[in-house]
């Protein structure tokens, strides 16, 4: 009897990858991970160096990435029997050995392990290995604290309204705002409304070979990949000599 | 000539810190600390099994922890006092050889060592090892998917006035909520106003030995350590069978 084990990657140097995760990572003799039809995959590029002669890899392909509107219903139904198909042959694979799934960054924070997971609950013993959080990796890559006393920090994402990213950009002290790319010209509008334009940042590939770390204001709007992350530090309550 | 090198520890389980934190943590000839007067300190404790028997080890004590209120001028003149010292020392220290200093979670979130960091520029070289936050290990340890699609998360400090908890609790998906403690009625009114409450847990010492789980309603409000962090999970978009 094995177990599904979801070992968290984190941020993309594999060096910031746990302890724990490195040691599962080597020692894994069945091994599966997300990647794009055609590509190779960046969870498997990140353990390229690590994995053991004899591994068995289960690649699971996209059925559809952006060929079709999230909302639509055929994307939702490609992506429901994709999940469910893995999940069928994740928890046959437990019935007899350990299967490691790759999960990029944290597994629980915006992860694609999580549909996986959910479908395998009752099903398979499963465990999950934490990492540091890809925002993580791409604050440590400017070099500056980010948040400090009680600043309130609100990670947001590109898709959302402008409406609604002002309304956090307005009350948040730090912001963290994913899936940029295409969405870049709204998320760059809101953070003028609010101000916030002239100390955000754009990180690319944090922690990462071609790492990138940019004023944001210095960037092109057709420059900026989906994965790429918009950074605004906090600048709250610390101990400072009296001015 | 060496440098400072913060490591950063993660949640508390020394298996959770990187690899790349473990390596210098275990090489350390030199390794400084915050604590309280009078306690080992838990960063300390998280490294117990890791250290080389030469080290030295460099105990940086808070002068005052709770005695004082943080914003009194008393409070601010001390923790000034405390860090130029230990800033001046370290950098000393780093003309010479590296020291290693430990912080738990990610140090630029919200760390200790971000105020050492501040002082040691242009003084020291410095490195920081990234890590995973607390509330990572925190929601690992409810082992439920925690954010989904595009949730806003938003991270709260207890300590803020209750009519801003509630404006960002009634705006955002996830919510994180830290510094509890004595805050923790505030927090719960704050979570009741806004139809939080019944969704919120209550970690304590997540992926610690002693961590406690439990539903925020269950617990008594005097029952609750200024450490323990208060989670409600989003509930974004995922692909799913048609209802």
């Amino acid at each position: 009897m094995g177990k599904v084990i979801c070992a968290g990657l984190g941020p993309g140097d594999p060096e910031l990858m746990s302890v724990k995760s490195d040691r599962v990572i080597r020692g894994a003799t069945h091994l599966a991970f997300f990647r794009k039809k055609g590509r190779a995959g960046q969870a498997r590029s990140i353990v390229k160096d690590m994995l053991r002669d004899d591994v068995t890899e289960y690649p699971m392909e996209y059925p559809v990435t952006t060929e079709l509107r999230f909302d639509s219903d055929e994307y939702r139904q490609l992506m429901v029997d994709f999940y469910a198909e893995w999940a069928d042959r994740l928890a046959n694979l437990a019935q007899t050995q350990d299967v490691v799934v790759l999960c990029e960054g944290d597994p629980f924070f915006y992860g694609s392990f999580m549909h996986l997971h959910t479908r395998l609950q009752g099903r398979a013993e499963v465990e999950v290995i934490p990492a540091i959080p890809g925002m993580v990796g791409c604050w440590n890559a400017i070099n500056d604290p980010f948040t400090w006393g009680d600043d309130v920090m609100s990670v947001l994402m590109g898709t959302l309204p402008e409406e609604d990213l002002i309304s956090h950009m307005k009350r948040a002290d730090a912001l963290v705002v994913m899936k940029t790319g295409r969405n870049l010209p709204r998320v760059r509008r809101a953070l003028e409304a609010t101000g916030r334009l002239k100390d955000a940042w754009l990180v690319e590939k944090g922690t990462m070979p071609g790492q990138r770390v940019a004023k944001l204001a210095d960037v092109d709007d057709a420059d900026c990949p989906y994965f790429a992350i918009v950074l605004v530090h906090g600048q709250g309550r610390r101990p400072e000599a009296a001015e």
